[in-house]
């Protein structure tokens, strides 16, 4: 069953960098798919590892145990946007293609370079300033005015690394209490809604994309996301086609998550975006025809990539810390699809598993 | 998520004995609800193992190795009904509760126990005799008259170890052909239809069953199952009915596959059974709201079992042999659900995969 030069056949392997649930749902669809799936991760019990066919217990700028992680291989990807660029840059020296590649990465994982590549393709977000000392947190307050939230350039996730802040709040103390790094202000938005677009495109340059999903936070975390999105046609149209010029334009191969703000004049602008499937598309591994995590496995592997289609209405419940608990009563229900991620402790904040309840 | 006794809770692990393609399936389903798997089988390629947490590579006879992989272990499954049921004897004895059990195993495994079982309950079988050597192969040939089948009592899959015979033929050297190994032999039904119903038990008793599926064969192994099935409603009924009744009576937990015959006059008489999830249930993966893998995990760890719905129509077709060469067209179609095995090598009559074409 040898393939073309750069895809994967089945019985072959794909390696992933990082071994959370992303990576465990990824090696669970790529085992329906009849391909192996190698886990680089530093926890021994990362939730992946237990579903993949070796795990290489190593940080991820390790050089030898990459090199061990790549030398069977000849496909990667990774699972989440903080993984070095150096890593991936290290197993390309080592004749791994990754997928998505070090440019999405590291536009990703860095929300001042994120910020001006969006500015540069002409896709809207929040106004903006850089922040590099408490002189200018102080400036950038001043010049936004009025509600803002500054937050890390990097190592962001889950409201991680970001503080509100109110016109009268001390910017300067909030960049000190963020840790002195590196950080961007954004203008607080007066949303009425915020949604997701999940994208893919393959190695052929293709594009598919999932129905927008209406996404609820709290305390920074998601917590439930709805498809179909109480979002206006247009806002849904523009959603998607600034997903797909970002994949174009990053010449990018997977899975790419992108979250916009709905305003209530019908405007879009982006949130954030992450090089990875995502928490706003688990709707999709119950009601769709093609989950994210298939998608995903397909463009990495360079397989052909189906065109997915929305097959019912959903409501998607992360389950987070001690909510987990709960999981016998999930599970006794007829209309509730329970995921849960293996993970043997329950820590306040954790992602613990999460329901799909079909809501048609 | 400490569970009560004789549950697996998320986090914890289930065994399976034997790591093939139903092995595998039963890994991924067990991994979407947080419960890792232990696989026992002797081949280190083994499609399973490659998606469990843990692989211990022996005979399923070798007790040290039985001891060891049932040692963090609370239950354990089959995954083919092969197994010795001294070594699901054996696990018991280190304190593992094997589902189903020891009884359900040695009846399903010898055709001549299995066929006195169902007498005994009153479940229809066409006539046969017990074969146990070249004098009774002739005397049942005489005695059952007309086409006949002789099949050994053990062992056989896939229409493996059986010779159809005329009336003319030599019953005697089929026996001898066969390995002189004890038999039965039936009479050839003259049906119009087979059909095969899935059914599911839990751990408090309650039962449920999957739409009836309609199977057709070639050179014994099965090629397609269609849902829903050709059959009159009554036949449905009764081979559910059947299942329900062989589950209860043998105090069954996990999934039963029944084969039927659908005849002309509209009885239906059981072919075989299998003590485990089925090909003919694969449809289950992308045309139910419940898979029988998924319903299997959950009877065996001590879920709750929901009454799986049919959500469409649909076909399943097997890939065997060099028929899997042809995935990447299947993978491009939009119709199609593919599932590959990760088998390596490709072998005439191996089951490499399957696709689920959804009719309606």
């Amino acid at each position: 069953m040898t393939p073309p030069q750069g895809m994967v056949a089945p019985g072959q392997a794909i390696g992933i960098l990082g071994g959370g649930q992303l990576g465990r749902m990824l090696a669970v669809a790529a085992a329906q798919l009849g391909i192996d799936v190698h886990v680089l991760d530093p926890d021994p019990a990362a939730p992946a590892a237990r579903v993949a066919a070796r795990h290489i217990v190593a940080a991820y700028d390790d050089v030898a145990a990459l090199a061990e992680f790549g030398e069977p291989l000849q496909i990667a990807t990774f699972e989440f946007e903080n993984v070095p660029v150096s890593a991936v840059e290290h197993l390309a020296r080592c004749g791994v293609t990754v997928r998505p590649g070090a440019e999405a990465l590291s536009v990703t994982q860095d929300r001042k370079v994120e910020k001006e590549f969006l500015g540069e393709i002409g896709v809207p977000v929040a106004p903006w300033h850089p922040v590099d000392d408490p002189a200018s947190a102080n400036a950038a307050q001043s010049e936004l005015g009025g509600d803002v939230v500054l937050k890390s350039r990097r190592m962001g996730y889950d409201g991680k690394g970001q503080r509100a802040m109110a016109s009268a709040d001390d910017a300067a103390a909030a960049y000190e209490d963020i840790g002195s790094v590196p950080c961007v202000m954004e203008q607080k938005v007066d949303f009425i809604r915020e949604f997701s677009v999940i994208a893919c495109r393959g190695v052929d340059g293709a594009t598919v994309s999932f129905d927008a999903a209406e996404n609820r936070h709290r305390e920074g975390i998601l917590r439930e996301s709805i498809v179909p999105a109480g979002i206006v046609a247009a806002a849904a149209a523009a959603g998607r086609a600034a997903a797909v010029q970002i994949l174009d334009r990053l010449q990018y191969v997977g899975v790419l998550a992108v979250e916009f703000f709905e305003l209530s004049d019908g405007e879009v602008l982006v949130n954030e975006m992450a090089p990875r499937v995502h928490n706003s598309g688990h709707w999709t591994l119950d009601a769709s025809d093609l989950s994210q995590f298939e998608a995903h496995v397909r463009a990495v592997a360079g397989w052909p990539l189906p065109n997915p289609r929305r097959t019912h209405a959903a409501r998607m419940l992360n389950l987070i810390g001690e909510e987990a608990l709960e999981w016998r009563d999930w599970a006794s229900r007829a209309d509730a699809h329970v995921h849960l991620y293996g993970k043997r402790d329950v820590r306040p904040g954790r992602k613990m598993g999460h329901v799909t309840l079909l809501t048609d």
